[in-house]
Formats: structure tokens, sequence, C-alpha cells
């Protein structure tokens, strides 16, 4: 089969492989019916160093089940099905507790001996708990809706979640991003009042409003915080979403965050310290959390509102390849061309 | 009338100062009938350089309302009252919310203009929003108790209200201070199933396992780390209280926290910069948060706790002196000889 490996930045290829197979009796293997191309897979695109051994990529895909192990009862070939970004039991106390990104039994695409889903077929660990069935004559139209359950919309909602929105709240989102403007529908569908999404990209920032965005910051830095904290009264909105995951974007976050407010993160932090004592979080009461999302504990009830029309997250994808043609998914999102690439093998 | 006043490090005086007059209309006068050192007193009692201006002491006082401001209502003449350690209107969006200690017309005693408490009189701003009343026959063995209700005990609830304990958490406590005892006491007053205190002094564990410690962990730094996680079949607690506030206790904290948990501080930090990326806070999911607590909002549900005999946090104090001799008082809590001492004007 083909699949798509990266052997350092700038530097993706794709290649013929073994398809993969059953390993585990917990397994499955999926055959990829569509893929995507994650804002995440953009570090290693920029910084990876070269070498002879290429990186499997890819970790968001909806697909079809081909053969499942002897453990995995409640999935048959033919199940078209949506798979979370990272695999887990669904079953062990931390994935009961809604951290199935904890989970000791659970892991990544690309890792571990188990392939990226840039690629005709993926080998599914713990299938059982991973996998989420879909009506099998779902309307395409739903389908790049559905593929951002695997990822980025559920991990814009997982932000909106550990902020803690709830009807009436203020929040503001940092990056327009998929991953913030997911943010902000998430914060839409959690009730949020107030959403204030600070990007400077107007093609972005305009789905952000129709995400349900009711102002646009496009400052940065001091005078960002400056902005919001005009548009607030000088307090801050009680919840952040930080989409980005640099250091200016937290600086950015405390500085618009509402006395006893939470800041929530689902950019990746580009930073190991960072302020936290009586200046920054502690003498205003700041709560600061987020992390990988564990999208396995949202896919469930996401499912029905994409089907029912209420949400449609797959508004983040504005390009297509093929999965010869997945260089160029990466080029254009590097480029900053689209926002989001569906790859279809 | 006397008040106590501290010129630098290990300088406590108690100096003949003119009685406190009403300025604003929502101030009370109070005469102080009890009050204490906190933990907080010692960092200026440390590190406080030597000047010719002292700066009035103390923010934890039961008193008597000896006259009140043209915008006092609720209050009169022989009222016997807590005041929270900081004060508040109870009015505001951040006091509605629950975070008084953010209020915009709020502040603290022993400064902008306002004496301390460690005094024969204070007075007391916005003392509609801050004060609360208590019978006036009430029984003497309780003030100890609501002494504590000042600061120190609704100081370790809100650690643990902000590190959300509930039936059937487990919950690490760092720090065997009064702060820290309370916090084990607030944690098993919200139902965590088990309770680990850090903390090395026997006769403060003690009390601790009194208050509802479940588990007592002497070992500090790696060592204690590996211990609290061996006792929780290497997964780490719920929660983890942090009554400390130096870098040591935070990394403690990280070290024993359950991925998805909660690392609530109210040990004032002593470090602006700690570690919150990947490898410390983001990758579990791990929440921080915590701030000076906002007293104030949990005081009345306490006092029928008090005086029903459900919790006894006065039991912290073991040690007091009369308003002239305040400079013992911090000696002995400096010396570790008293865990805490009340100071009777």
């Amino acid at each position: 089969m083909r699949a798509t490996f990266m052997y350092g930045a700038g530097d993706v290829r794709v290649e013929e492989v073994a398809d993969p197979t059953i390993v585990e009796p917990t397994d499955a293997i999926v055959r990829v019916t569509m893929a995507c191309v994650c804002g995440s897979d953009l570090h290693p695109y920029h910084s990876m160093s070269a070498g002879p051994t290429g990186s499997p990529m890819g970790h968001e895909f909806i697909g079809v089940v081909e053969e499942v192990g002897g453990a995995v009862s409640n999935l048959k070939p033919g199940d078209l099905v949506i798979s979370p970004f990272a695999y887990s039991d669904n079953t062990c106390p931390f994935c009961r507790e809604g951290f199935h990104t904890a989970c000791p039994h659970g892991g990544f695409y690309g890792a571990d001996g188990v392939g990226g889903a840039q690629a005709e077929r993926v080998r599914v660990p713990q299938a059982s708990g991973t996998l989420v069935t879909i009506p099998a004559d779902v309307d395409e139209k739903f389908l790049p809706s559905l593929l951002t359950l695997s990822d980025v919309y559920l991990t814009g909602y997982h932000a909106a979640h550990m902020g803690r929105v709830t009807p009436g709240k203020s929040v503001t989102v940092i990056g327009d991003g998929a991953v913030g403007l997911s943010a902000v529908l998430a914060a839409k569908q959690l009730g949020a009042d107030r959403i204030v999404l600070m990007g400077r990209h107007s093609d972005r920032t305009d789905l952000g409003r129709a995400f349900g965005a009711t102002d646009v910051v496009p400052e940065r830095g001091a005078d960002g915080v400056a902005k919001v904290l005009e548009l607030t009264g000088g307090d801050g909105t009680h919840v952040v979403l930080e989409a980005v995951g640099h250091m200016p974007a937290y600086e950015q976050a405390y500085g618009v965050v509402r006395s006893g407010g939470v800041i929530s993160r689902v950019g990746v932090p580009q930073y190991e310290k960072a302020p936290v004592g009586f200046g920054s979080l502690f003498g205003r009461n700041i709560t600061l959390n987020g992390g990988p999302a564990p999208v396995r504990a949202y896919i469930e009830a996401a499912i029905p509102q994409v089907l029912g029309g209420e949400i449609d997250p797959g508004r983040v994808f504005d390009a297509e390849t093929s999965l010869d043609d997945v260089a160029e998914a990466y080029r254009l999102m590097d480029s900053r061309e689209a926002l989001k690439v569906i790859v279809r093998p």
C-alpha cells in the first residue's frame, strides 16, 4: 500500500510499504477513506532533522474496517468508523475520568510500531475502545465535519470544556488556525455570550465570525491585550482558549483573562517554563489547564450534532489533495494558502 | 491605642498610636478581641529591610463593632464580628463570582491607610460587605475556631474548593503548617477518600491525622514523590493542595498529581516562572490554580459548622500571647516552637 513518511523538514514522501496486519487480538485494520494534515504535522515539517528513516505521518481519519482481531467484538468488516487521533481502551480509570490521552494502554499513530493515517490502511490498536462507528450510508456532505471529530474540532472543544465555558461566559480565543476556529465554534456551542477572536488573517477570522465570534482583534502583544481589555470594560474575559502554543500567546492569555478566570491551552507549548507566580496567575486566582484532547470522550455526543446540522466544523477544510499529492497538502498549509487540507487515499 | 508594627526583619514593636476613626461612610471601627500571627507575616519577619517607618501588622481578627459610618446599615455597635483578611464590597461582579480578593473596592489590612489587626482597634473599609456577625453570647471555646475563618482555615478550604475535591477523590497536601493542616481538614470535609499529608514535623502531622490525613509522607523531593506514587499504585492523586509556596513544593506537586488532576496552590509563590509545558503540566492535562483565598465567599457556611462542632480548625492554635508580647508570638512561630499563636489585645 501507499503511505506518507517525513524524512526531514519539508521532505514528505509517499512510499509503497507492506499492508499492516493484525498484531494484537485487540487490533483492527482500517482502510482509510479520508485523512487530513494537522497543524501539529507542520512542526516537524519546519524543524525535523533529515535522516535515512522516514516518520509515518497522519493521525486523523475516517475509514472502513477491513479486519478485526479476535478480541474485537463491537466492530465488523465493512463498518464505517472515525478514529480519535489517540487510541485508548475506553475502559480504564483514566478513560472513565474522561482523560483518554492518559490511558495506560493507549498511544498515538505513527509511533510504537503503529503506522500513520495519511496512508491507504492503518492498524488501529485497542480498536474496540478507539473506533466509533457512523452510519454506512451517511451523506457524503457530512464527511469533512465528521473527519474533524478525529482531532481538530474536538481539540477546540476540549479547550472550551476545560475552560468551563458555560452560558453567559465571555471567552477570548487566541489563534485563527483550524484549532482556534474550532474553539470558537465549541465555545459558541457551550453557550458563550461573547467570543473575542484574536487573529489577523481576515479570511480565517471571517470563518471565526461565522462560527460565533462576536469580536475580532487583529492586534498582537500589548496592543492586542489593551484592545481586549477595552472591549471588556477593563476586566478581560472569563475564559481564554489558547490555540497557538508560543510564549507570546501565553503572555496574551494572562493579559486578557479576567480575575478568577481560566486559561485553557490546546496549542502544544513550545516552552517549558512560563510565568505562574503572584504577578501573572496566582495573585488573581487564574486557573491554567488544557493538554492533548481526549477526543474519544466527546466524539459520541458530537456525531449527532454534525448529522443534525447543528455544527459544521468541516468548514475548516478549504483544500483537498490525493494521497499521491500529500506533499502539496503540506505545502499549501505551510504557506498558509490553505487552512486545512483533506487527503484522499 | 496600642498597635503592632514591623520595622525590619525580626523587629516587631507595639506602639501607642491614635485610635482609628471613620474615614468613609462605608467604614466601621472594630475593637479587636482576638487576633493572631499568620505564616505570611513571617515573610517580612525574615526579609524586610530595616527602615524608619514601621508597617502595620495583622489581618486576622474577631472583634466588637464600636462605630459605623453612615452608609453601614447591617451592623451596629456591640455586634461581635469576624473579618476576612481582605475587605470587599460583597456586591460587585467579582464578589458575586466568588472572587472577593479581586473586588475593585477591596483591599488588605495594613495597607492604603488601613491599619493592621494586631492592635486594639482597626478601621474596616467596606464594612457591610466585609464583616460577618456571630452570636454575641457565643461560647468562648469556639472563638479560636471562629478566628481561623478570618484566614487560615478558609485558605485551606479555598485550596480544596479550587482543587475540586469531591467525595471519592484522592488528595495530597504539601506542607504541614497551619494552612496545610487546614487544607487536610477542608479536603476531609469535602469528602476526600484518601488524604496524603507531606510533612516531617510529627507533632504537626499528628494533628493532620486528627484532621483526616490517611497517610503521612515525611520524605521530600524525589523521595517524597516516589513515596506518594507508591501509595497510589503509581498514578498519584487526583488533587494536590500546595501550601508552601517554594519551588521544591511546586515540583513535588506536579510529581505526585494524577493525569487529568489539579494542583491548587495557596502557598504564596516565592517564584514567578515555573514548569508548565508538555513535560510537566500540559502533556498530562494537569490543571494549575489557586490564589489569595476569597474567604468572604466561604465564611457564612463555615460558621455553623464550627458552632455545630462539625469542624474544629482552631486546633491549629497552640500558643497565646498578649498584644504587648506580640514579638514573642512572632519568635515562637519563626522558631517553630509554636504552630500558630493567638494574640489578645
